[in-house]
C-alpha cells in the first residue's frame, strides 16, 4: 500500500502561499517514503469532489515558478466542513491511499483540519493531519507570525510611505488608507514602518482592537492638520463602534461569507466623506484591498522563506508520525537566521484569533508602539524604498 | 543682469514628476547661460508667496535621488490663477531676475502657463514660458503620451494581473478594480496588458468615453461568471450614466476641487454592492487610488526616461528663445530609442483633454482593442511579472 500525501489550500490567498506549497512538494520529493504528492483543487471541496493534481508530475519550471506566483495555485475555498461531509472525505482519502493530509490555511482551515484529524482517529484510519499556517491577517495564535503577513505588511508600509510623499505635496490634505483586517489590526499597524521621521505618514492608525470613536477621529485629524497641513490616516477595514457595529456597515446590511463572517465594506471611503462634511477638509481614500496580498514585486523575502519553511516542516512532522498539530514559527533571534519552526495542537489555533496586544497600541488608541515596530520590522525583509526631500 | 530659471510643479503628482525636475536641473546646469535654477514651492502659489528653493545649491545625493522619489518634490498646487494674480506674479519673477519659467503639469497647469506667457508678452517682459507635460491620466493633446502615464499604467496592469491570480483561486468570484481617470479612460484601459490568455483578468473594462449602462454591466458580469466562475472588472473612477451623471455620485453630492471639477467617489464599491444585490454574486472592490501614481517599485523605466527627456527639452527650448509652448513626446519608432521630443503651442493643450480614441474601444464598449494594447505596451517598460499555473 502506498503512502500518498495530499496538500490543500484554504481561505484567502497570500503572496507566499505557494512558497509553502513549494516547500511541501520539495520536502516530500526529498523524502523517499512519500509515494505521490497530490494537491486538492479548491481546498476541502476538491477532496469532496476528488479533484486532485499530481504535483510530482508537474514540470520543474512550474514547481520553481510557484515561489513567485500569487493566488492559491491549487485554488482555495471557504467551504465550512459539515459533519455529514466527513465520512465522504475519509472515504476519498482512503481510496487515494492518502496517509498525510496537509491543510494550509487560517483559523477556519485549522478547524476543518481538526475535524478531519478527530474523525480519522475515531474511525482508526491511519491519517496524519498537519496544519500549515497562512494568513495576511497574522491572527493565528501560538505562532510568532503567519506566513503571508510579512509580505502584505511590506506592501502596506511601502504604499503608505509612497502615499505620504504624494499627499504631503498636494493641497488635497487628507487621505484614509484602508488596510485589510476584520478583527485584528496587524496589517494596519504595519503601516507605522512607513515613517522615518515623527511627522511622516501615517499620522494616525486605528485598529479594530480598540473601540472606534468618530469624534476622536475628527479631533485627531483636525489637530494633525493644523500642525502639518496634511494628514494620512490608516484604518483597519474592520474597526467597530462602541456598540460593536462595524463602521463599514454604517447602518446598511453587510454581505456575509459561508462562515457567517460579515464581509467588510468601504470604511475608508465612508470616513473620508465624514471628514469632508464635518471638518470641511477635502479628503479621499485608498483601498488596495486584495492587491496587498497578491503583489510579488512588493513581497518580503523573509516571509517567502518562512512560508517555504512551514511547508517543509509540515512534511517532516507528518512523516515523524505527528497528527492534529499545526506548524508554528518561533520568534526570530537574529536578522539572518533560518526560520525555526515548532508544532502546536490544532485545538490551540482552530477558530481562535490573536489580536494585536493591548500594550502594543498607544494609550491614545491612534498609534502603535516602538515594541510593535521592533516586532514587525524584520518580517518585511529588505528596507523600504528611501526618498529624498529638499 | 542674471538670467535665472524657475521651475514649478502643478496638479497631481506622478511617479516620475521628479524625473522631469531632475532633467531640468541637469540640463540647466549643463547650460552655462542659466545663472540660477530655482524651484517654486507648491506651484504657482510659491511664486505668489516668493517661496523658492535654490535647486543648484542642493546636495548631489538629493538631486540624484529625485529620479526615484514620488510625490512632487517642490510641492504642487491646484490654484487657479486669477487675472488679479498676474501682475504680482510678473513682479516677483522680475524681482528674482527670472527669464525662464517652466511649468510641469497637466491641463490646468498649461492654462496657467499660457496666461503667464500672454501677460509677459503684453507687458513686454522678457520671459520664456515653457510647459512640461505630466499626468497619469494621459489626457494631454498633441503629445504621443504623458510622462507619469506609463508608470501608473504599469502599476494598474501588474496589479490587475496579481488580483486576477487571487480572485481566480477563490470563491469570492467578483472584484471591481477602480482606476483613476475622471474623463479619460487611459489608465483603466491599460489593465488590458494584464492578460496573457483570452480568459485572463480583466474580463471587462469600462471607460468614461462610453456611456455606462448598469444593466449592461449586470448582463456582462453574469455572462462571464457563467462561463468562468470568476470575474475581474476594471472601471475608470469617472464612468458616467446616460444623463451625464457620474456613477460615483449615485444621487449624492460630490466634493469639487478649486477648478470646479467633481472629485470622484468610490464607484467600484458602489458597483460591487450592485452586483451583490442584483446578481447574488459575492463581490468586492479594490481601489489603489493615489498608490498607483506614487509607487517607484512598480514604475516604468521608459516613463522615467520620457520624464527626464521632457525636462531637458524644456530647458533647451527656453534657451533657444521659445515661449508659450509645451514640450511633447513624439511616437516611438523602436523599443530602445531615446525619447524624441517636439514643441506645440500652449493653446493646443491648455484645458483640452485627449480621450481614448473611439476605435480603440470595442464596439461592445466593455473592452479595448489590440491597437490600444500595441500603443501602451512599450510605455510600461519591462515585461510584467509572469506566473505559473497547473
Amino acid at each position: 500500500m502506498n503512502a500518498n500525501l495530499l496538500i490543500a489550500q484554504g481561505g484567502g490567498p497570500t503572496a507566499v502561499i505557494n512558497c509553502s506549497l513549494y516547500g511541501v512538494i520539495r520536502q516530500a520529493q526529498a523524502n523517499g517514503k512519500v509515494h505521490s504528492v497530490l494537491g486538492a483543487c479548491h481546498g476541502i471541496t476538491g477532496v469532496l469532489n476528488e479533484q486532485f493534481i499530481d504535483l510530482g508530475a508537474q514540470e520543474e519550471a512550474v514547481i520553481e515558478g510557484l515561489k513567485s506566483t500569487p493566488g492559491a495555485a491549487l485554488g482555495s475555498c471557504r467551504h465550512k466542513v459539515k459533519g455529514s461531509d466527513c465520512p465522504q472525505i475519509l472515504e476519498v482519502l482512503n481510496q487515494h491511499e492518502i496517509r498525510y493530509f496537509l491543510y494550509n490555511g487560517g483559523n477556519d482551515s485549522m478547524d476543518t483540519a481538526l475535524q478531519l484529524h478527530r474523525l480519522a482517529q475515531r474511525d482508526r484510519y491511519d491519517l496524519k493531519v498537519i496544519g500549515i499556517p497562512k494568513t495576511v491577517d497574522n491572527d493565528l495564535p501560538e505562532t510568532d507570525r503567519c506566513p503571508g503577513y510579512g509580505s502584505a505588511a511590506r506592501y502596506v508600509a511601502q504604499s503608505v510611505r509612497d502615499l505620504g510623499m504624494d499627499i504631503r505635496s498636494l493641497p488635497t490634505p487628507v487621505s484614509i488608507f484602508e488596510a485589510m483586517g476584520r478583527n485584528a489590526g496587524w496589517l494596519a499597524a504595519a503601516s507605522a514602518l512607513a515613517r522615518r521621521a515623527p511627522d511622516d505618514a501615517p499620522h494616525l492608525i486605528y485598529l479594530p482592537e480598540r473601540v472606534f470613536n468618530p469624534d476622536q477621529l475628527l479631533a485627531d485629524v483636525q489637530r494633525v492638520y493644523e500642525r502639518l497641513g496634511w494628514v494620512v490616516v490608516v484604518v483597519s477595514e474592520g474597526i467597530k463602534l462602541a456598540n460593536g457595529a462595524p463602521v463599514y456597515a454604517h447602518g446598511g446590511e453587510a454581505q456575509t461569507d459561508d462562515f457567517g463572517h460579515a464581509l467588510p465594506g468601504d470604511v475608508g471611503s465612508y470616513l473620508a466623506n465624514l471628514l469632508s462634511t464635518e471638518l470641511g477638509l477635502r479628503s479621499r481614500s485608498e483601498k488596495p484591498g486584495l492587491c496587498a496580498r497578491s503583489s510579488i514585486e512588493l513581497a518580503s523575502a523573509v516571509d517567502q522563506q518562512d512560508a517555504e519553511a512551514v511547508g517543509r516542516a509540515a512534511v517532516d512532522a507528518a512523516r515523524a508520525g505527528e497528527s492534529g498539530v499545526t506548524v508554528t514559527l518561533l520568534p526570530r533571534t537574529s536578522a539572518d537566521e533560518t526560520p525555526r519552526t515548532g508544532l502546536t495542537p490544532l485545538e490551540q489555533t482552530a477558530n481562535k484569533e490573536k489580536l494585536v496586544p493591548e500594550n502594543w497600541i498607544t494609550s491614545s488608541g491612534n498609534n502603535v508602539t516602538d515594541e510593535f515596530c521592533a516586532y514587525v520590522r524584520p518580517l518585511i525583509g529588505k528596507e523600504l524604498m528611501e526618498y529624498v526631500r529638499f
